[in-house]
């Protein structure tokens, strides 16, 4: 499958000209030459247009629109229109409607009010994606296929009885037997054993928690629902017009959908990237990274974000001035061949209104929003010939897994202060800070490119994972793993025997209990000698931990495991497995993440230090293009390694000593 | 229509004798004439006892009381009773019970439990009142009717079929079509156009945020349904007892009432005061000045207060000695004709058994709490031969208006830190702290006796209120607004081409961006020059603003709109127009306000200072009397302007130094 | 009913071999006797294994569990295993389930979803309960009935139509007439009169706070429905096995569950013990005082606690070395002659798998949680000839009662600060840091044989416990009292004519006023001589309190009750009576407590000082047993009173100084 517009990088934003005249479409067009966009997403929230009626199909409107963005070498980037159902549909079909885990059955008047699991649904949206396709497949504006939208963002758990009945097929196919679901799910814990699969219900509100098994089944359960109704659009799209790519657009990493899952299904990862005042650049870096490497590394697009301020956070405030270009350009930076904005012209009602696009209220090229998306616009135009298409390598890979990350957050639990993302986080911003590329793949997958793997709070482990994971070190790898790791099979059955079992070979320890912390209770960890000796803070949990062939590199200095091991590394091979039984500092796991590259082999990009964002693309004649972010309000010197550079951006050649002025970037092409 | 007791302050309270046995009642009459009692409120809860069964009326005891009160010269202030419908309704009528959002039909057991919409309810209430109307037509102790009790307390929205079918049938007097209505509500967004008037429902909870357009006009179809109900009552009243005046208690600036509204069907606007322990004094004097406003300035009353603590915030201490009667005599200075309490007697049952009463659980006079209510009521009688129909004159107007109330805190929205009854309170307590009389009146009403018009927040503004505003300051007023003002028209459409809109040419400015703050986001407003110079505190939002003719008074200190204009003056026709770009600190606002009133020619009554509340009401005959109330816990000492005056409380004459204890109130009639 | 085990301490916990394979049991029996288990309570989530289809019963796998305890000299425990119920039933019997006040209906998936008054849950587990009594009415193995299990833990309040209709029947039976209940629930107030019984409904939402009478008798009758349950299970287990012992697990001191009505069914009171993490130990002793006075006495037992740390708190911190020992002989220390722990072994699947077990996921005896258990095991064994049946005797009772717990709580109040166990605790505390031994009693309850009654925050009161007090009191004993109590009588009616009602009398004061203060707000109370001259913070509360034949001991320093009574004694027939009109800080309570013992003749236990945790137990010939805890991390010396000790868990005699190491405890027979 084709990029949709080879050697260019893309960029545009969604296009909902319905809400405005006709007279306005032509001033849009000139607009949109004016900054350069060349692909723009339309028709996502246009069903109740093309279908007033049932099986009244009426597209002489979006005809006219997909003429004009082809009369002005726009490309479409077509959705189709099934993320907001017409209201007489859930007139006609009330089981239509999404339902609460409470039982509270949603009205329309928002969006998105549809059960994944709805026959009527799912059999009226494959009927407007049919027609669709058909009358579509041969128009020149199009490009590229947009399925549905944001699938599960604001229902991505249904209850309904459609929903009860899905489940229980599901789990038909999951398990031979209702004696293999009793055994999984652990019926004969209060008295929940099923003899009947018609018994078995979505975890709907109840006296007391939820079985863990029903619980985790029905998060894989939805997100395979969601990507149900995914597929059989996908199955009519790629019957009718064969050569177009498809995308839907992901959020980011979303806990409902599972990423992995779904790009196996998409041409192109898109996502939707809408990062809150303040947010940690490298917490913008790591979806980049995740949605490149849910493809295997192919390029991503960012299918939305905001040109400036959003609506729907608590307070918005604008993107300063620069932001924007510096967020575009860090994600193309990461990988990303495709920029778009949500959305090109600023609506004058509805529940986004105060929402920014590209044309603002005062619907002119005159005003620092749209003069700012123009000049990137520009830019992006400049850097496609030499970056469109460009790879990324990495030595070390995250290890992220959904099935983990519904397992791991289940409640109540061990403590409710583990939140998986923000511990990956963690992890990611030590290895990223120092201008090492990461990619963020799968336990299982095939670990042999890189050189150090980090598994954060990989509380749920398949043996395949396991093997993979010793393999791996075995045969010179270094791992880096924390705290509550390695309890749980792929059923959520415990280890039984001694923790962190099918780790504690590879790890070379035995832990023996692990203790959350509450906010009140601290400890320390500290080390005694190398380039980490010092001590540190430990919070929100604890272990006592014994070795098994490991070395203690640090210990706890408190409490009943006080000069107990904290921080282990076991020769394992050729390799070296890391253990972190706490939570510490970030400054402690920066050092700890620089140490290990350091032993592992694995620099920095450029060796800049870490005032600087440094990544690299590498085209496919082998030549390294670095980008140089600067997200300090400060201007920064760095020292550029031996040889010339071309700027890109500026066309200059560049040696030695380089001013990256604040909130600024370079892109160097090395010669 | 006439006062119910001309030439006097109504004095009294909710009087609930059902709940208490007959030999009670005399010692009730006793102890109401100790307290100078002249009105009490009668029959509010007593549906259940006058039509125990349907349609079987029994008024006997009802008589007893009416008889009583007129045989101790009392007037009634006669309820209707409609407030809280027999248990046995909701059995009949299970369909007359309100339901929430989430679609939970509510139960009785509480009060109010009724639909606004429902057909049941307003056919009983209304034959409950026709046959009340006609039984008391004659009776001598009827003084004023009291409709129904703080309509829309707690069920000011209803989402149930009823109200669906209802909101229905307003949107299509609204609406010349359902076209007209997509039109306004903007539904090409989200896929929401309707082609079915059934299909419109009430913004039942749905996946996320619901139309705003639905929304808004939701909160106006619920003003209208609740006041649907009050005009019911109304032309049964008045058709049956023309000469008897008609009041309901309203509840202070209550979001789901439209005071303006419902004074035009109102012969005396009474309400509701409840201030907590500790509330800033201006806030409650901002509620006496609305309530008298909203009827063109004719003496309002207060329907209910407690004579000391309530039983319904979270911790409920009393009042403190001498603040009941400083609050009693505060709404006096503010217009009130009427002081009534909520309630006579303490109840020894039910849910606000611990609501404190003129006749505390003791039982008795020897109190003190009966002792400062005597005290109180023999201070209003001595005081109604001159001040009783007074009225209030005014310089300054706030302006007001549901319409932006309710739309401008939709949410998400911008900021979800704008309370827009905060942020006029704000405004309000700027002038009020000068001494400055304020009206508090409807953004297209008459402004041409005032000279300053104050327009806090205002969001929306229709196309005439925006000429009003241009016409009062072309003629020589001056105007203040404050950020994001004029951004929608009435259908809540965004003024396009450039923010304030229709305010831009008066305002002479352009906003480019508006910029909601974060708690954490700090700006400062730097006034170089004038009475104003200094720097204030910019919080809560900051603007991007252009001068198209004003002229920049202040300017911001930071962040990307650093040196740009944060409050401007533009001089328009014979007027001024000011606009504060940014909330600052109260103490800020107050020294704008009293710049302004200076340049406006506005002066504080008497020249007094802040320490000391003063207001004045001029009698028939126009003579001054002022109030000086000192909310201080110290003793004030004031110098009167030249002349005597006669301190109407003790008699005394007085003039020069006057010395006005802590928590005291001296009346001064000017001679 | 004699003891399960005469001459025993239990020692055991919850067994669910169901979970396991056989060839586990097996292991289990041998961990078992290793640990000193004697018995286990089994079969509490069977319901579903036992009865697979309806009228289906399979008992084999019991079976054989029951004789394998009994081959192993393992007492059990036997469960009723109604408190889950089988899929198969909410599926046949969807009325069975429990809804929530706004009209949820819960679902099967977690446990305990059966609404108390179901009658097909009613029926269905008595006929289950009927067929387990009769085939193991003759089992050796079996030694006491363990009905359902914690009652009222996730389901206390169902609001169904079951629910509403029993309620009926209910007040029906606890009134004569529907008059009777109009009057006592004050239906006059707020139109809620009541004409038909039909019309009466649980408290379900509404839109007011709903009649404080209903929701009173809504908690009564709640109480009484789970009780209805226990009862049906204890009738039909008293005919078929009259020698067997019957218990339920109590929850500590449980608002929903009034111990005393229930104690007066059990044979042994148990209860489960769950302390979270810092929890002060005069908490725990609280709960285990309660426990044993509940049942006049006789030592009760805890049915559960967990062996470290739990699963279902927030963070869940293990229990720190030594603690669970210190737990477990503090319950020994105040009466308890059984100690069992949910559970045996730890699940490897389920909603508790992280709730740690005596048994581990590593599944041997070889670890921390395993020995410790084993040694309190072995300690139990050693002590229990001295020990079991052993009883405890005290001069101090605090009056703790439900109704009161049920009335004083209800919302909207004076304030919701007022937590009456919160408050209880805080008084029991200020007793038993002085090593005084406390019953915790009922307030009509026989006082006659204790010096010193705390009745901390009795809003309700009946004549009959009014009297009861006086009667103790005007012979003798001293009474304690606070702010807030003899307001209302049994029926939530308040006393007129005068604050503190029916205590007026005996208190010697007349309270004119409540004055529940904000957090903001802040009083002091001044004593002036005496032992607790001082100065100390007056906080929560504040009343208006006049003299009337009291004695002022204390005043408040501030507000408009400046330097009226804060802390009051009357002395009153032999007797003096306290109150205390506000809350101060613990440190006052303790002093006050100590100075109101120290005039009472109550004498502290060895006067080792506060450091230590002193309780004693009497043997049945006389004996005195003391038991010294060290609660505190550091070691604690202490000087015996003269005569020598055994210590009886290492046999030696001690005399003068002892040593008591951190965390530890000596136990010590009086020669």
């Amino acid at each position: 499958m084709q990029h949709p517009l080879p050697g260019h990088i893309l960029y545009g934003g969604d296009y909902n000209p319905e809400q405005w005249s006709e007279d306005v479409w032509l001033e849009d067009m000139r607009l949109m030459k004016l900054a350069n966009v060349n692909m723009v997403s339309i028709n996502i929230f246009s069903w109740a247009l093309l279908e007033p009626r049932p099986e009244h199909y009426h597209f002489e409107q979006l005809d006219r629109i997909m003429d004009l963005l082809h009369e002005h070498g726009i490309a479409a980037d077509l959705a189709t229109a099934t993320a907001s159902p017409p209201t007489w549909m859930s007139r006609l079909y009330p089981s239509m409607l999404p339902v609460t885990r409470e039982g509270v059955r949603m009205s329309h008047g928002s969006r998105q009010h549809y059960c994944p699991n709805s026959p009527d649904f799912r059999r009226k949206s494959a009927a407007l994606v049919q027609r669709l396709a058909e009358r579509y497949a041969q128009h020149p504006a199009l490009k590229m296929w947009h399925l549905n939208n944001e699938y599960g963002c604001h229902t991505s758990q249904c209850y309904c009885d459609n929903c009860a009945e899905a489940f229980r097929v599901w789990l038909q196919e999951r398990y031979n037997s209702l004696e293999e679901l009793n055994t999984v799910w652990g019926t004969n814990f209060w008295s929940q054993r099923y003899y009947e699969w018609g018994d078995i219900l979505p975890p709907r509100v109840s006296p007391a928690q939820n079985n863990p098994g029903q619980t985790l089944d029905y998060w894989r359960f939805m997100n395979d629902s969601l990507l149900g109704c995914y597929r059989i659009e996908e199955d009519i799209l790629r019957a009718v017009t064969p050569n177009v790519p498809l995308t839907t657009n992901l959020m980011v990493a979303f806990k409902p959908v599972d990423a992995y899952d779904w790009a196996r299904h998409m041409d192109i990862v898109s996502f939707d990237m809408y990062p809150a005042h303040g947010t940690d650049p490298a917490w913008n870096a790591l979806h980049h990274d995740l949605m490149r490497s849910a493809k295997g590394g192919r390029p991503h697009m960012v299918m939305e974000q905001s040109p400036s301020q959003v609506n729907w956070q608590p307070q918005n405030p604008h993107k300063r001035p620069g932001q924007m270009r510096l967020h575009s350009l860090q994600g193309v930076a990461h990988g990303a061949d495709g920029i778009l904005f949500f959305q090109w012209r600023q609506s004058k009602t509805g529940a986004e209104m105060f929402h920014s696009a590209v044309i603002t209220h005062e619907g002119d090229e005159h005003n620092r929003i749209f003069k700012q998306a123009a000049q990137v616009g520009a830019e992006l135009a400049k850097l496609s010939a030499s970056v469109a298409g460009a790879s990324t390598q990495s030595d070390v890979a995250i290890l992220l897994d959904w099935d983990n990350w519904w397992a791991v957050e289940y409640l109540p639990g061990p403590s409710n202060r583990l939140k998986y993302m923000e511990i990956v986080g963690r992890y990611y911003h030590a290895f990223h800070q120092q201008n090492i590329s990461i990619d963020i793949v799968k336990p299982d997958s095939d670990l042999s490119k890189y050189k150090v793997a980090v598994a954060p709070l990989l509380y749920m482990l398949s043996p395949g994972a396991a093997d993979n994971l010793e393999n791996f070190v075995s045969k010179g790898g270094t791992l880096l793993t924390s705290f509550f790791s390695g309890i749980v099979d792929e059923n959520n059955h415990v280890a039984l025997g001694g923790y962190p079992g099918m780790l504690r070979k590879l790890l070379g320890i035995h832990v023996e209990e692990f203790d959350p912390l509450t906010p009140a209770m601290h400890n320390q960890v500290v080390i005694k000698e190398g380039a980490l000796a010092g001590s540190y803070p430990a919070e929100l949990w604890g272990e006592l931990v014994h070795l098994e062939g490991a070395q203690a590199l640090g210990t706890f200095t408190d409490d009943y495991y006080a000069d107990q091991p904290a921080l282990t590394v076991n020769h394992f091979g050729s390799g070296n497995a890391y253990y972190l039984a706490t939570q510490s500092s970030q400054q402690f796991l920066d050092r700890l993440a620089q140490e290990i590259c350091q032993q592992a082999g694995v620099q920095p990009l450029l060796s800049l230090g870490s005032e600087i964002e440094v990544t690299r693309r590498v085209t496919s004649s082998g030549d390294n293009i670095y980008f140089l972010l600067n997200h300090q309000q400060q201007d920064q010197q760095v020292t550029l390694p031996g040889g010339t550079y071309t700027s890109l951006l500026d066309g200059e050649t560049v040696k030695d000593q380089l001013t990256i002025p604040a909130m600024d970037v370079v892109i160097l092409q090395a010669r």
